[in-house]
């Protein structure tokens, strides 16, 4: 099988005339790993000019060429790794989410300890090292398919596993070669900011990418520094996996400005959940140092009251920075000279056009929200427009979420925030207003059902927000399990030119039990004139 | 704190007047589930007359309440049971979810039996008397909200706990007492058929029912009769709780005519998984007759295949009805005449209306599909009627979904039924065709993630079906976890008059990972003029 690749021989390894399953580019990409060689996938004999080089294949670089390619296009995508797909099924999203159905599942298990079938949980602990070494013994199967249906589906040319440098706004260099096109694509992502404190560099501390590539001990007690999504994400699943987990964070969680839309109740719901799950929650300190036993191993972290500038040592082996990250830019700045933002961000404008003509720049490169559909979408706006499609994108709002054990996911407005703009807002809401959540065991469906018949306060928390006059649908929100993917269509009809009223809402197809209980709720409320809480 | 009913004294137990919360609702409830005497919830001083009483207080009698109370009507349900909701909190939709949840947490403690975190599984046993019991004693908080949003919330009329006797199509008869309305609302749902073989009378052969209300052993091995939804979801509980499990059907499962837009390679996918987890599947077979041990208990289940008529003797010491049910009409139809159709549903128009002038019957009294969204539109479209607006409801389409151990959920049209219609129809699936479910751990999102990256076969099984030209979506199709939720929204979405583009989809935000990938495959194609598998 390994001989399919090469018998293509020489120091070109060549597949673009081979058909290679997933099964022989697993293989292919374990092996390439070790190498430095490039995996070549480009059609020499045409002789066309490419429309755009992606320089970085992720999410932003695939999608992009997808599109492009399917206008009758022609791209390539240089990548340093040996595979397409970028950070996410390599570091990223796909690892989180692994992680966060480990710590759905442990919590769970904690819950009924040795209630019904569950083992008694009293010394439960899962390994976070084992769970490191599972994601990275499965990641090849989706890097494989990324490169499988980029090639056998999606008739992508693409250039793995070696670096491009950019020459001018035509050129890119990969292996001492260079390739010309009308037009470069950017999308080569964004790393984490490390807190200029001391000690960062000690063994035991990580952020996303160094836990999965470098973690070699097993953590025993964590000290999360900065209160971002991934903060609030890996730190569930380590408190959950049995190594007591400390955030220590600047603003209260899910107070920071990229997790707007959010309501203090929802909010608060959602921290005190962490909290009852033993997660110790610092808000309004900040990291002074990090300090080592002496062996260069981290021991303690030492943090700032910031209001009165009391210091405080937290013991721990193990350091999670969830400060958030920053465009990787110095490279386009430097020889192509595009502007960027005060945080490194490549400045675009809708159509992703950087200040360099003919210079696109999509993903975390342009800074937030670094979030898939921005990226990919950015990818297709890059595309369109290349393709002479004036094209315009608009990422200043989106659904969001997050998990901690639970998946929380918001769309549109918060109560707060419609209230500030509208004078006749009325929310639907689970529980309701003034039923306390140990009263009633709703929301509840799937992922739920356990927790309603035993722990009815654990079961989550939604709100729906309605303008009103116009019986319109301001915003969703959802702290529970199984609503996510809903949100991506709520979201759409909300961006109707006319929205969707409550009255639209209410004639829906519900699907009983379903996890946010919108549609019934909504039909409740539907027939009245005059709308009020529910 | 239960001196606030009891203190309203006499033969009349009367909480009109009294703001009940739920805690107190739970005891009220429990208290009358062992008494004979009426709950009373009237507006003795209003002297308006009922512009609709509602027969059952389920779901679509309560929704039904809800919208005409919403439009400024009067109303009031009459209920045999001390709460209102019907059988779907007390014996239906709510237990049938938990018991779901159960096997999908068993399911994943077998798969993952001595591996990471989890216990060794091999004599893993949960106890099904058990899980009734859980239910049985948490039931009673959906029942108290249920009482209370509709006193408290909805301000609906309602007497509990006492069966109507209908007088003619304007009067019924509740404990002595007669209430005239407009209208009558019919809605005291459907009972399962027993199948017509000796021995169903003896003790351990259940109904979803009588198991609810009757269980009193733990049961060992079970042979379930018949292949609905119910035996389906039914049987993968008890079997992912240890007790092995026979479903005997006449027709392939999941080939009913109720559960139409199914795709062979979806079933086969679903049917497959079932067998994986241990349980016997008999198709093509027939049951002649329940056989008992001499005391009463039944001990085999005898079948006989209907090809070659041959007989077979199944062991068993439980045995399960999942034959489907029938709408319990005969009451109407002898005092109202009301015209019935062959199974014994009330036939209806679309206005929900009976032969029987100002007589309205609504879910599922009325036949298929026995649903919830058929229920409480049901009832909104009775209540509408009623308040003078000539509203219709078409529940010909609807998404649908049932449980095996993992969610399964379908909306519009099946690959082949659409290529039965369409000459130019394009599939977007995950595993694409060809390509083997154990090859790609997709489609994978929350409650799929520990499979992907230990078995990635039984991560789901996903389609879209494409009409090409149009390029508009026709089918959306999955197995997996955490999209049910969506299929709400893409069953509006479709139906909109111009449907839903694949373009369209392709420009929607997804919140990655989402469990099912349509959003993100459409845009992959999107950009083509000439739509093609992927």
């Amino acid at each position: 099988m390994r001989r399919l690749w090469l018998m293509q021989g020489g120091m070109l390894v060549d597949i673009t005339l081979t058909k290679t399953t997933n099964f022989q580019w697993r293989h292919l990409i374990a092996d390439y790993e070790k190498k430095s060689e490039p995996i070549y996938n480009v059609r020499r004999d045409d002789k066309r000019k490419y429309d755009a080089i992606f320089v970085g294949g992720g999410a932003g670089g695939r999608f992009g060429s997808g599109y492009l390619r399917a206008r009758g296009g022609r791209q390539l995508i240089v990548d340093r790794w040996p595979f397409l797909g970028g950070s996410c099924p390599h570091l990223a999203c796909v690892p989180h989410h692994l992680f966060s159905e480990a710590a759905r599942e442990l919590d769970l298990m904690r819950w009924f300890s040795g209630k019904l079938w569950f083992p008694d949980a009293t010394h439960l602990r899962a390994s976070i090292l084992q769970m490191v070494q599972l994601f990275k013994e499965g990641r090849g199967s989706a890097h494989a398919f990324m490169n499988w249906q980029s090639k056998e589906q999606l008739d992508l040319e693409y250039i793995l596993n070696v670096p491009a440098t950019v020459i001018d706004n035509h050129t890119i260099e990969v292996a001492g070669e260079r390739f010309q096109a009308d037009n470069l694509v950017l999308g080569t992502g964004a790393e984490t900011v490390f807190p200029n404190i001391p000690g960062t560099d000690l063994h035991g501390v990580y952020d996303f990418v160094s836990l999965i590539e470098e973690l070699d001990f097993e953590p025993q007690r964590c000290v999360i520094i900065g209160g971002s999504k991934v903060a609030i994400e890996y730190g569930s699943f380590f408190q959950a996996a049995g190594c007591p987990t400390t955030i220590v964070a600047r603003k209260p969680l899910m107070r920071t400005a990229s997790l707007h839309h959010v309501d203090e109740d929802l909010r608060q719901y959602v921290v005190d959940g962490m909290c009852k799950r033993g997660m110790q929650i610092l808000e309004g300190v900040e990291p002074v140092a990090i300090k080592g036993d002496g062996n260069g191993n981290a021991k303690e972290v030492i943090i700032r009251n910031m209001q009165d500038g009391s210091e405080e040592s937290l013991a721990c082996d193990f350091v999670f920075i969830g400060t958030g990250e920053r465009p990787k830019s110095e490279h386009y700045r430097e020889v192509l000279g595009v502007a960027v933002g005060e945080k490194g961000e490549i400045l675009v404008d809708k159509h992703m056009r950087t200040s360099v003509p003919n210079v696109y720049a999509i993903g975390d490169l342009i800074g937030p929200p670094m979030e898939m559909f921005k990226a990919r979408k950015g990818g297709m706006t890059a595309a369109r427009n290349i393709m002479g499609e004036p094209y315009e994108f608009d990422w200043t709002d989106y659904p969001d979420f997050l998990h901690s054990t639970y998946e929380i996911t918001w769309v549109g407005l918060s109560e707060e925030e419609a209230k500030q703009r509208y004078d006749n807002v009325v929310v639907i809401q689970m529980p309701p207003k003034g039923v306390p959540h140990e009263d009633i065991p709703l929301p509840c469906a799937e992922g739920t059902m356990l927790y309603a018949f035993m722990y009815p306060e654990l079961t989550g928390f939604q709100k729906a927000v309605v303008e009103g006059n116009s019986r319109r649908l301001l915003g969703f929100h959802h702290v529970g399990f199984g609503a996510k993917d809903a949100f991506q269509y709520l979201d759409y009809l909300m961006r109707q030119p006319e929205g969707i009223t409550i009255d639209e809402m209410g004639n829906m197809n519900e699907l009983f039990l379903n996890p946010e209980h919108f549609i019934q709720l909504c039909r409740l409320r539907a027939g009245s004139p005059n709308l009020r809480d529910l």
